[in-house]
């Protein structure tokens, strides 16, 4: 019997996820090894970490983006983010396979910045605040390296003007029904979220609606994120749109174990690209590991790597190269480095990338503004070919 | 026992309206002689046939507002159209009533045209025919004859760039269940459907949101429309704005009788603006009357104008003063005028009127797009001061 008792849907994730069985559930298609292969071949090289390591493991038609491209179709790069405070490392993982995407195949990107999302979903929470952490996250994001000129952003509150004709085609093909049952919504829930789901789906149809040919998309985005564009898929067609090819991670686990967003503690369960050193220190020092009870038991039976938080800051973010991942984690099984050796090695590469990070960001603060579509239904986000 | 059977929504009138009991049932107020005599005296000369006759008959909050007019506080007005086809002599009313307080208060107008609702309400229709409608809609009810240096349009595909922001503040104070309650929306309505009122909110507020300070609002409406704008005023303190004020009309009768949308028939029961004469007159001369079965029968009962369609176009719209209503009216009673007679005396009214006003629309033709708020968050909808 699979272990169902899990949950996982764009506002709620817990349980002990078992992501094979979630695969089976959502009805999406395995990244194998055929399917990486075929990747690796038309990228001209070696595939990222985040692909290699098993990370990004699910997908939805991305065999399919990829065939036409072989034909000449270009696709273009769609992920987002709800800006509700700072960013965390591991929200930059989608964005570092965008970046890698846009380097090797030269498409456009389009990033949308969700700040109306955020202000209907926090009770707490003014617009002007999600605004205002709307460029901020912009600015971390752009900070992962995207071509600017091949680079726009949809920010929802600004950008409104321009995504607003789609999302009002694609809002009359949801019925509430729909929504209700994708998100679990409940007769609390305001009028803004039940909306919301169309203006996610804009940026998937929008180059298309404006080019008035199919114009492929591809959106890497954790899994949980695929309930969102399901719906966006299950429209796409009757709107004269291509359905958006998907790519899913996994879940990250947060800092202090099991799942990343754990109420009260939420600011210790992950390292945010504006912590100080010293919280950096600390937080990873406190880290949730797969270590044993004691050190004596822990030389001779070794660590899981699988359950431990640290593990997984090598796994998707922080291993130099596949050497030292490799090393890190045969270490780990085999009881040769203790968890305090490992935290003192992974905060030796952390440091450095949190300060080149925040070199990156304010690179990025001069044009930034540039690139957000603006309100006034004008210029199309047509970017140069390559 | 009050008979209830009749319903009243923004979406469904059907059966014999009790408009006292349909006042008691929305908990409004009567529009009685002491409001009327303090209006009279603040606009300085004699009340518009619409409110003299009983057409405009309940309200909320209308004295509030003049007092605070008495006490230097200027009011804006607020009226809208859903635009999915041409507009009839009906659904003027709104704006005749809008102008005669523009002209007596010199204050600002605000039209809305609602073609995103629109196109999200009726299942057949695309988005540019709605948008086409509203450009079309919008200079019949510009040749009513406002001030175009008073009067703003908020054209809600158009206009979304600068009512978002007070739309997204709206849309997180209204709980889905409220708009299934108020609205009796399904499972199968769709998700812009369910956001709309959010948009419908925006011009009530919107002056006090770029004002920085309460500024009232007077919103002239079919009382069908009442649940909409009680659901603004629900929220509307909670968000540091004022409620605004309504003026309700009672609701037209079709030509065919009974009320005024009768599905196949549609075309049939009402005078459109862009009807040729001779429509026009095979439409009057076929309108469901209160005369008798014969002649001879009419002659002695006399028949009873306050069911008969042609009597509410004298009522509502073609009297040219109170001596020709009330001599329509009691040869109508007595019988001293037939049916034929008096459509032909009506019909008099209506050509000449149809003539002037096909005139005035195209007048207003070439300043029409330059009164719709744009886009852009940019200029606030603030008109001169009188």
């Amino acid at each position: 019997m699979p272990d169902d008792s899990f949950v996982v849907t764009p506002y709620e994730v817990k349980g002990a996820i078992d992501y094979d069985r979630l695969r089976e559930l959502f009805g999406t298609q395995s990244v194998d090894d055929p399917l990486k292969e075929r990747l690796r071949e038309l990228a001209g090289g070696e595939l990222p970490p985040l692909l290699r390591r098993g990370v990004y493991y699910s997908h939805r038609d991305l065999g399919v983006l990829l065939e036409q491209y072989v034909r000449g179709q270009r696709f273009f790069l769609y992920s987002g983010r709800g800006p509700s405070g700072p960013m965390h490392t591991a929200h930059l993982l989608a964005f570092d396979l965008c970046r890698w995407f846009q380097e090797r195949f030269r498409v456009p990107m389009y990033i949308q910045i969700t700040d109306d999302e955020k202000f209907w979903l926090r009770p707490g929470t003014t617009r002007e605040e999600t605004r205002s952490w709307g460029l901020e996250n912009l600015l971390d994001i752009l900070a992962v390296g995207f071509d600017p000129a091949r680079t726009r952003v949809y920010f929802d509150t600004r950008s409104i003007g321009t995504m607003y004709p789609v999302a009002v085609d694609v809002a009359k093909r949801i019925p509430y029904s729909t929504v209700k049952a994708v998100f679990g919504f409940k007769p609390a829930t305001n009028i803004g979220l039940v909306f919301y789901t169309a203006l996610q789906t804009v940026p998937a149809f929008y180059p298309s609606y404006r080019a008035g040919r199919p114009v492929p998309c591809l959106i890497p985005c954790g899994i949980d994120q695929d309930p969102h564009f399901r719906v966006t898929r299950d429209i796409a067609e009757s709107l004269g749109y291509p359905k958006p090819s998907l790519l899913h991670s996994q879940i990250v686990p947060g800092l202090l174990g099991g799942k990343m967003s754990s109420g009260g503690n939420e600011k210790d369960n992950a390292l945010f690209l504006n912590d100080p050193p010293k919280e950096i220190d600390r937080k990873v020092r406190n880290a949730f590991t797969g270590g044993r009870a004691t050190v004596e038991e822990q030389r001779r039976l070794g660590a899981t790597p699988e359950v431990c938080s640290v593990w997984a800051l090598w796994r998707t973010k922080f291993a130099r190269d596949d050497t030292e991942f490799e090393r890190v984690t045969s270490d780990c099984r085999s009881g040769a480095m203790l968890c305090g050796e490992c935290k003192g090695k992974l905060l030796e590469r952390v440091h450095p990338f949190l300060e080149e990070h925040a070199k990156r960001r304010e690179a990025a603060r001069p044009y930034a503004e540039s690139l957000i579509v603006g309100d006034t239904p004008g210029p199309a986000p047509d970017l140069p070919e390559p």
